[in-house]
């Protein structure tokens, strides 16, 4: 997904804690804030997904602390789509500050199900996403 | 709901924030906690008043923040019921520490909808809901 | 404020709950994120305010839910400070989605205070501060 | 720290998201309400901790996602002090609901530090803490 600009935000103030850098749960929402702008960036917009009668469950995630972010600090986030077979993806993110410090680093993990939480392979049933997702992982990187 | 003993907690680290109390926020998820905290000991759990096919959407709130909790500091929060009229419930919150300081106080408006967000007089539909309801409230703070 | 573009933003995934909805304790949170943007853009970053040793609480809030908030839906958040005195800050908001619907009205009011939040008022101590403050309201608004 | 009873809680509305169970974030915040409890019961409250001049930062972590949490579901979380060498402290922990039914598991990595963030070895700057620390972790675990 490299073509897409970097997501980017500042630190909101409710988002530190008493250490007075951004709570370490908070890079976890912050993950998943650039996975959906990169969603709709590569046209799949993820409520549309969701109208499709589809849910990406996270199955899997960590992340590596490696330098705080203070609040208001602009900070960006670049993904890289891993791995994705039509029924599991992975998804790599390096969010980095304005000096270009790389401040975390983590994977995540998903699945597709449908509204009862049932595993979906896309690739039968909803084709053009799977095409759509799967163009933006590098050939090497498809299972 | 005065018979009810009041809802308690300690403050979680991931509810400070960079001046070193809870954030001005969060007693407003406290409020909630609370709030179905009392539903629950009043025989009305919420899980059940939804799967009902009801919501009860907050329609307003206010809240004066008096004086801060610290992270693990143990706080109450006591429940009244102000009024209800089977359309709509008004509730009030005061928040004390173990030292009996008001730490915060508030109020909250619900009305109760279906699934589509469709206001319902539950005293019609869910006279049972109603009266559980009602019960807590004093008379003279029926409408 | 008035010459100030309104605070945007898209709702994450992770503000929802299970009415499928944003919760309406984010709307608190929306209040501050805007409330520092327009600090920002008025030439006073908060980040720089709480440098000069002072920290600004909230004292109260309210908050009418006039019309839901769903996923990755776009809102702006207008403000207006509506009372200063040097001591303490009133400020309204206005949450709008792109139909021009207000989904929300509320209003804070914060005053200053130094870090051990003993209150400070920064006509005297902060001259600069204030005046920055005080331009962006309006002359029948000072108290 | 086998012999402390589990900690529990039931998972709160506004912890919730659209897809109607507990959203990913919050085990995160989890493992930190139950590090802490644990920390509690251990005879060491993390505000003492704190107290002390010392931080406990977040170097890393994952988590993998088994079974969902539904709102006001009671779930335990158990912890494990994997491995403890006086500069840095991994914890594993196991989410289950009341059927037994693992939900979440993960670890998490810790150092001490002072309050700029700089290192410190615990083991000769706070021998009781250390101390206090090591007898919960288990012979063969410590490094």
């Amino acid at each position: 997904m490299s073509k897409i600009t970097p997501y980017e935000r500042k630190v909101y103030y409710y988002e530190t804690d008493q250490m007075g850098v951004m709570h370490h749960s908070n890079y976890i929402r912050v993950f998943e804030e650039a996975r959906i702008y990169y969603l709709d960036k590569a046209g799949m917009p993820f409520d549309v997904i969701e109208g499709m009668g589809l849910y990406m469950p996270t199955l899997e995630l960590d992340c590596k602390y490696k330098h705080p972010l203070a609040f208001n600090e602009t900070f960006h986030v670049e993904i890289r789509g891993e791995k994705f077979n039509g029924a599991t993806l992975n998804l790599s993110y390096k969010v980095t500050n304005t000096n270009g410090d790389i401040c975390a680093e983590g994977t995540s993990r998903h699945c597709f199900t449908d509204k009862n939480m049932k595993p979906v392979r896309i690739k039968r049933s909803h084709p053009d996403l799977y095409n759509a997702i799967a163009v933006h992982i590098e050939p090497s990187e498809k299972q």
